[in-house]
């Protein structure tokens, strides 16, 4: 770890940088990629599987192989995602909101009302590690919005084989297709639809660099994504009473992600700073990733600061994913943070808990665009329709104000679009004599 | 309007498809700009607002300026700006919901937290009408989510000027501070900030073609955007019953925004077809913008299908900014429909209520992002933190199951900080002899 003691405000700047990753390198060959999908559909797909994942032979999963391989899951695993999944699903049903219904004046109804995403996509990384608690994170808010088709791609093994654990993720959280493609190519299948894989509404699901370069894409196409991706990040507030072993913990935990973890310890203790240091130490020798998270480790910073304050402070400049705070009194602590994508709040609380089982998500905001993106909840995967019904007495009332305004902004057939209605609602009101049948 | 009576299904896909618009042509000369502006700061401000607007003078509008200005606006269209800004206020207001906080499993606290967006950007755009109810759509909603700075750009005239009716708006809404700036510049300014203008977290507003490119660039490099921009685009479902004086206002008032404005009619009448068109000849004469309006209209569409349970069918594959519904039961139609930006219930809800003074919002999705893509509300302005607590009892019935989906995923730096606060927290039972001291 590099440690800094007591750095000024104004060098805050460069300790809160993330490393530039600077994607135009590969954003050729992505772009060549997907147009290719776009252009040649399936061929592409089975054309680009046999080149990166060595596997040829049918694109889509057929259920006979999802049960088999769901079945082969250990049933101590099987409780366990079961028992996550009870989690993740309450958390995420308590996000339901109530449609909006409200009177502005009288006569002038306005309303929300929510509604699903009707196909979704969620990519699902191959790689070291069998990632299947993102098909949790992202199945279970939308089966619980009712997203009607949710698909799902994922690269395979040459032999065609995916974790098993992911297929009975899938088959548990009602995905409702999975398909053997990976990298830019899922994601351009995703995006524009090829004979086999249907178009969605919205892409989601972590991903190497060339997939997050196709999403990008894919967004500035006008198919919306989860959120812009980086590397995966923790920091850590903790004063003199945390406990290093935790600290070490979990501060290692992020590390072993990848050699491109963001890895911060903020406090205003320099003594746990050499604790921690020596944990990890002792920590790291037992870890079966400890070179990857050694090397991650080695591009990380303590930062010690005069207060805790001034660590919230830092935090918030930062805006990290993940923020364990480790403090006396941690909940008025993480009641001052501001941005952060999820925070981890007292001893008990390690990121591995909000990681699988706890309830909240864990597709979060990397690279500080906690500053101005919320993780994937259940409104990622529902689009809100506004409404407006406007009685004859509501147009009576409202219309001059609509007619002032239309006129100064030089809008002449939208101004006479509220006058044909007052003089009818006038015409109207007249043969009523007044009645009252004027309800919104 | 181009009519195309009751066509096969499959043909809906050409109906509903919007002219392509390829930006890569203008894109090289934005990016060119926002490097510019990246590099040079207020000089290439300086400089692009003389290029383009024939402007040489303070970016910054002082707030003598902006008094003065505003006290120029009349009286009767100051009281139609607070009258609608009170019906936007309230409308947005009631869009605010409860922080969650539930236990997902005892001893394990799940919640969210709303937090607003620091800083945002409003870009209001300059041309033929001075579009201030651009500000009050953005502001009122930015001011009610708390954001503590609300920057707003907007172009020039040579001499300086912006319409008094823009800077009345920008005070009244809580405005922070206005810059005589317009084009990619502005948004590039917002986006990375510059001596003068502040970096934000999020940009809004409407805006050309290499305005839209800019929003694009700054979207693809993590700033966040309202959302994409295309044309603006009505909708209307209408049968036998609608009265085609309304049809035609609601027609019109769509073509007069601009010559790409899309528009189409949607009915299972013939009849009502041929009077509207009579309808929109009658009206057409005495509009200002009638060249407008007349090309948007002959580009625009007219479909017959059988039903209007077809007509709903159309319009959810359409996706429309807009949608009116002018029908029997216009309240039951209405609820059938799953795509669209906003929708105006009746005979009396004229889309320039919504526009301006109803209380919903005006920012709203076009190109058939409908879809996928919400209009603006109060959410736009906020972001969504989530935490956790979890207490001794919490970890040691979760525990179990987080080891077990780290160990799965091979991720053993994950299962260790589990694992260290479990030992922990049994060690602490045992002390606390099974005492009750364990609420999260």
């Amino acid at each position: 770890m590099n440690v800094f003691i007591h750095p000024e405000r104004t060098k805050w700047k460069d300790l809160v940088a993330r490393p530039e990753d600077d994607a135009s390198a590969i954003l050729e060959k992505v772009r060549e990629i997907v147009g290719e999908v776009r252009r040649s559909g399936d061929e592409a797909l089975t054309r680009f599987t046999k080149r990166f994942d060595a596997y040829e032979g049918s694109l889509r999963v057929s259920e006979e192989d999802m049960r088999a391989a769901s079945n082969s899951v250990s049933l101590e695993l099987q409780d366990a995602i079961v028992a996550a999944g009870k989690n993740i699903e309450r958390f995420h049903a308590a996000q339901r909101t109530d449609d909006i219904k409200i009177e502005t004046q009288p006569g002038v109804l306005c309303g929300t009302r929510k509604v699903p995403l009707e196909k979704v996509g969620i990519y699902v990384p191959g790689g070291t590690a069998p990632l299947f608690s993102t098909v949790m994170m992202l199945s279970i808010p939308a089966r619980l919005a009712g997203c009607r088709e949710i698909v799902m791609c994922t690269p395979p093994g040459a032999d065609g084989t995916i974790h098993e654990a992911i297929f009975f993720c899938a088959a548990q959280f009602g995905v409702t297709s999975v398909f053997r493609v990976g990298g830019a190519q899922a994601i351009a299948a995703m995006a524009y639809g090829t004979e086999t894989i249907p178009k969605v509404d919205k892409i989601f699901g972590p991903g190497n660099r060339y997939v997050t370069a196709a999403k990008m894409l894919a967004a500035a196409d006008g198919v919306p994504i989860d959120m812009p991706a980086g590397p995966s990040e923790v920091a850590v507030i903790a004063d003199a009473e945390a406990d290093p072993e935790f600290v070490a913990a979990d501060l290692l935990a992020q590390a072993e992600h990848g050699t491109d973890s963001q890895v911060i310890l903020i406090t205003d203790s320099k003594e746990l700073v050499s604790s921690v240091r020596e944990e990890i130490d002792r920590q790291l020798v037992n870890l079966p990733r400890r070179e990857i998270a050694a090397t991650a480790l080695g591009n990380s910073r303590a930062v010690v600061l005069e207060s805790v304050n001034a660590a919230v402070d830092f935090a918030n400049q930062y805006a990290p994913e993940h923020l364990i705070v480790l403090t006396r009194d941690s909940e008025s602590v993480s009641r001052q943070i501001t941005n952060a994508g999820s925070i981890f709040i007292g001893e008990y609380s390690c990121e591995s808990a909000g990681d699988y089982a706890s309830g909240t998500n864990h597709t979060l905001p990397t690279n500080g665009f906690a500053r101005s993106y919320s993780g994937v909840s259940l409104d990622s995967f529902q689009k809100q329709i506004t409404y407006q019904k406007i009685s004859r007495k509501g147009i009576l009332s409202l219309g001059p104000v609509i007619e002032t305004l239309a006129e100064a902004e030089s809008l002449a057939a939208h101004k006479h679009a509220v006058t044909v209605r007052m003089r009818a609602a006038e015409i109207s009101s007249r043969a009523m004599a007044g009645g009252n049948d004027d309800s919104v």
